[in-house]
């Protein structure tokens, strides 16, 4: 009999309730979160007026989430919480591959496919720069035929599902390495941009007055037999917001700098150069801190 | 800067981004938040593929409430949370009011105004019984003029919006206490029942094989002019699930006991006799936890 519970007991009536979770996993993270939202609840001393405000807040984050936008993850990712995921996956994989970033919110499954030195924006209006590199083994050695998808705002800082919903692709494709592992593509200069802010993770941020600025990257997920998928992104050095990403995404590895290079394929072009090593699939594995948001709503 | 962030200097780099958050009381509450949810992903060593069943959970909730169902509310509700910030609440009342219970996914504003002895229920199918009791300040003298609502299931454990949508309602009411602060009205014994299960937070209660149900209860919400409003429910003693209630809103102030009484306005029936104590309103405030559904979509 769980009666007359304090601001402790409670806590301990609802762990005994769920103690008989058949799924040890589920358990220990069920346990673990109560543990910590009691907590919570407890330090701050917590108002019914802001739990109502915290239940409307969360509601309207979950109804905001369309099959073009994923509210719920733009949450995560602004709290650090994603980062701090990534993070955690990183460690347990002890290797020396790339570093992972945030898949975010504008992943989408089946982008285009395209043939090694395509542009991957349907209409480029502005200058072109071409990227390059390689798909590296643990050893340094190139992947061939291993799968990479990328995926980038427009030169205006617009994703494709911004503009068009799910009716188009555009800024996006999927290109399969040579022989040698090696791929390259041109594209615009992606722009630095505003997270979504005309929904409720937008209020939250202008109320903490954050900038809400992602700077300007290019997402990439690699794949390839034998070796863990790797989910991150390339961030452009001059951005003003590199050192203070809404998200939490940026690591020093992962920037790059646009230049003249005379060892790009395409040298008449501005180059970015970036080579990606993958961890053998025997290590354990990072995953995907993401996921298409058209397969997050209505199932 | 914050670039190669760690799993504990990621938690840093969030806090320092919130730090200009004018709000001196939201900074505090989403302080603790950050530190406490990612102190949760921490101890667990959280996955992305279970960050991801996380994400979609939540959408899945959030998408779940309509005008009619506040799933929020309910997954609050079953993981203790709503139980704990009324605790909160009740100790910073410092009086001797009645305990508070849970407002619950049910309530509705602007239940039908009846007249003290009319029955809550439009057709009564099951045995009556009737309630009385008194609305008493903190010296114990009535209170005239207070407004009691009340709402339940019917005698199969149904609320009227699970039956009717926004359509109809029915067994709730709201009365005003006569000049001594007495009222009464006829019932039909509530049922005990089953949370919604179809959805998310059923899914999760049925994984964590739990029973689901709430011990058959009545709910009061009582306000007047000068007192803090009370949100509680009273238990039936002889529930097979009174002592586990699956939301955890039951105190043993509040079990009772319908039986044959002499002293009822109707004694002919069984009778429920309960009095209630409104603490004073100069008094930090108990509030609503809990909500009505419609105001918490499409906000």
């Amino acid at each position: 009999m769980h009666q007359d519970l304090d601001q402790f007991s409670v806590t301990e009536a609802v762990l005994e309730q769920m103690a008989d979770t058949p799924d040890a996993r589920l358990k220990l993270i069920m346990e673990s979160l109560v543990k910590h939202a009691h907590a919570f609840a407890r330090d701050v001393d917590l108002k019914p007026e802001e739990w109502l405000a915290g239940i409307a807040f969360l509601t309207q984050v979950g109804q905001a989430c369309t099959p073009s936008r994923q509210e719920t993850i733009l949450l995560s990712d602004t709290l650090g919480f994603s980062a701090l995921v990534n993070i955690l996956a990183a460690n347990r994989q002890q290797s020396k591959a790339t570093d992972p970033s945030l898949l975010g919110p504008f992943y989408r499954a089946a982008a285009p496919q395209k043939q090694i030195g395509d542009s991957i924006a349907e209409a480029a209006d502005a200058p072109e720069l071409v990227f390059y590199g390689q798909v590296q083994n643990g050893a340094g050695h190139g992947i061939p035929h291993a799968e990479v998808t990328v995926w980038q705002t427009d030169a205006h800082g617009f994703y494709d599902m911004q503009l068009h919903g799910e009716e188009k692709m555009d800024h996006r494709a999927t290109f399969i390495t040579d022989a040698n592992g090696n791929f390259h593509f041109r594209t615009v200069r992606p722009l630095g941009y505003y997270i979504p802010m005309d929904g409720p993770v937008g209020r939250m941020i202008k109320a903490q007055q954050r900038h809400g600025c992602r700077p300007a990257h290019i997402h990439f997920l690699i794949g390839a037999d034998g070796h863990q998928e790797l989910v991150t992104s390339l961030y452009l050095s001059d951005d003003q917001y590199i050192g203070s990403d809404v998200v939490f995404g940026v690591s020093r590895s992962l920037i790059v700098t646009p230049k003249a290079d005379p060892n790009s394929p395409i040298p008449e072009l501005e180059a970015i150069h970036y080579d990606f090593m993958l961890a053998p699939s025997g290590s354990c594995g990072a995953g995907r801190v993401g996921a298409d948001p058209s397969q997050l709503v209505n199932v």
